[in-house]
């Protein structure tokens, strides 16, 4: 079964737009153990498109096309795809019905070129497009399937997800060796460190495949596995991930496309406790994170950004002192920062983090990337010290992350120390 | 004069690997006034990658092909280019002391497989690797270049900066007609209403392209403007963009690559003026994407993330009548939250949102993506209701850019409706 995604857009080809559709394709159907043999791209031109659909028809079972259905004159898919198959365009009321509601919901008016995305090939099964207007198009000829989706990503992400992979699973073989990738997802230990503490990999792997992919999230351990059957690779892998999981348990937060923040939402609900964070230098980053979990007001009580001095006496009572003697960026800030929202806001836990993101505010004794992170409940208060880049924004990501992994290893009484 | 990129590596094609190799190349080539006509992407496999070789040195007068030239067995560009090209490998030996010194000067072993990548083809222009051990191709053929790089998007980045870049400058006779891309950023606009009231685009445009580019943070318009020398190219772009802010200008919050966030902060700081911020529904991401700009100390005071109705009566004093009677995600609500956290913070405005952002959280008049944002300062408050999607993080994201494209028009005194 061969497979070719063709990509459409003249700023994929310039460069300034990155091809993040294609990798997205290349993944949903690496899980369905189909292995992509082409990636093109080509501009919104009209020969280069019906040049690149002959010949990724010609060698390939399903071709996977996104890009160029938009409403405006520089989305011209439809036609090639109509030139292509020598068919012609029909209005689809469902289409036309959807197209109507979308508008309709966010109250702004309706106009043809918005009505002609509702234009589809005669022949074509419909795909409905929940994210936006243009549907996607699926066309089965020779044996072969041709899909056209949309090229706005989470208009593509959504329509492969609720139709194209449902749909392309259901045509699929079972098949006699299969593979699985899956990835455990640390922080709070450098690449080399955990390297080193897996020790003799060939053996611990038994002829499973491991790359270390390091982020300012972390480092993801992502493992291929073969196998006959579901059930050889699930015993392989809870081998390997025991193996694993014994030698540097502690760094690991979660697996796979997991984000910490759902991790420790997931521990915090489990719990019943809930928490209140005082951010200055994340700037409400830790905050966005946790209310990026659908359902955190279950554990998500309040934050305050106390950026200026006047907002941490004022808002957190944090003593003029200590910020004159020690600075706003110490250990006793963070800790003082902790307790005072923990306590104003009757919360369970109080997070805090202060630092110095960059790229001005470096001291003396305290140079860019200097964080101090909080951690207090109603017993102990604590904060600790880290030391990131130089990067103003992978700074606020580390920060934000190093405080969500101090509350998961809190939540689950792991020590934090490297 | 047409162009094609293949890049090599089965990562690339199963989406692990982003392929910014292709964008890095397709912008360089872009700066050269040289349009990027297709990219490929292949796997680590010979009949695909001699296939595709033999596909774009037929199509275009320049390849240029990343990937596959590492010391390791599934690095095989070098024996297709060999094939390809029918001609033998021979020891350089200036690679080979390049090699020899890489290794010297990292205190490592040099192994035969290093020393064999000073193997070149007959024929070709080697091309040294500052960066690493595996040289650069050149090859002429036919009045064609056809050029391999190391895939390791450093050493292919030196390389071309360094090398092929301007040997591809001295090779091409000096451009008569050159080009230049621009884009113009706009929100609270849809698509097609910009299309629409961008009227008759032949005539507004001349012979230069748009490209409308829409995604969560709004509607890029991307502009290519052909011309003799920079001078008229400068004076057409005036003329576009003139005409364009005339019809749409009130949309146009930046230009190219520059983030709503940024110009609000560039406006608040040429004012002197300051802004609190209180957020619901944003759980801090307003407050995260103000902070992000570096200087932010300078108009931040504090922001206030009252995510529970409790935080909302005890912090900013929001009333509970009107919450009970009118509900937290409201008109009224928003008024009161802008309005009270700036009398608190002593800024000279107030920002807020409050919504629903979902999955769950509809009621049967509000919908999910139902979202009010309020502006206050020390005269007026106003509030305004939003409708955006389905989709809680997109929703997040549409949500702080319409705050920060309210606080925009706010601060140049243009009227926010669409």
């Amino acid at each position: 079964m061969k497979v070719e995604i063709i990509t459409i857009g003249d700023e994929i080809l310039s460069g300034h737009t990155l091809n993040t559709n294609a990798a997205f394709i290349g993944k949903a159907l690496s899980d369905l153990q189909l292995d992509v043999n082409r990636v093109c791209v080509v501009g919104d031109n009209k020969e280069d498109i019906l040049n690149e659909f002959k010949v990724a028809f010609e060698n390939a079972n399903i071709v996977l096309v996104s890009g160029g259905l938009g409403p405006t004159h520089d989305d011209i898919t439809k036609k090639c795809i109509v030139d292509f198959f020598e068919t012609e365009l029909v209005i689809n009321e469902e289409v036309l019905n959807d197209i109507k509601g979308f508008f309709k919901k966010r109250n702004r008016k309706i106009t043809q070129v918005n009505e002609d995305q509702a234009l589809v090939p005669v022949g074509a099964k419909v795909i409905r497009n929940s994210q936006g207007t243009a549907p996607g198009i699926w066309i089965e000829k020779d044996k072969k399937v041709f899909v056209s989706m949309p090229g706005v990503p989470h208009e593509m992400r959504t329509m492969m997800e609720d139709s194209v992979i449902p749909m392309l699973q259901d045509m699929l073989p079972e098949k006699k060796v299969i593979r699985k990738v899956f990835s455990l997802l640390t922080n709070g230990i450098g690449e080399s460190t955990l390297f080193e503490k897996l020790g003799n990999l060939d053996e611990l792997l038994d002829g499973s495949k491991m790359a270390f992919l390091p982020n300012q999230f972390g480092v993801k351990m992502r493992m291929t596995i073969h196998g006959k059957d579901d059930e050889e690779i699930t015993n392989k892998k809870s081998e390997i991930e025991q193996k694993i999981r014994t030698l540097v348990g502690r760094y690991i937060y979660g697996k796979d496309e997991e984000l910490l923040e759902e991790v420790v939402a997931k521990l915090l609900i489990e719990r019943g406790l809930t928490v209140s964070v005082a951010e200055s230098c994340t700037g409400g980053l830790i905050s966005a994170r946790l209310t990026n979990v659908s359902g955190s007001s279950a554990f998500y009580e309040r934050g305050l950004i106390t950026y200026s001095n006047g907002a941490k006496y004022e808002l957190l009572h944090v003593s003029e002192d200590i910020i004159a003697n020690k600075g706003a960026v110490s250990l006793d800030v963070a800790q003082q920062m902790a307790n005072s929202v923990r306590s104003i806001s009757g919360t369970d836990i109080g997070l805090s983090a202060t630092g110095i993101m960059g790229p001005t505010g470096a001291t003396q004794d305290k140079p860019i990337g200097t964080v101090y992170i909080g951690l207090a409940d109603d017993k102990v208060c604590t904060a600790k010290e880290f030391h990131f880049g130089d990067d103003r924004l992978l700074n606020k990501d580390r920060t934000s992350q190093a405080a969500l992994e101090m509350l998961r290893r809190y939540l689950l009484g792991i020590p934090y120390d490297e």
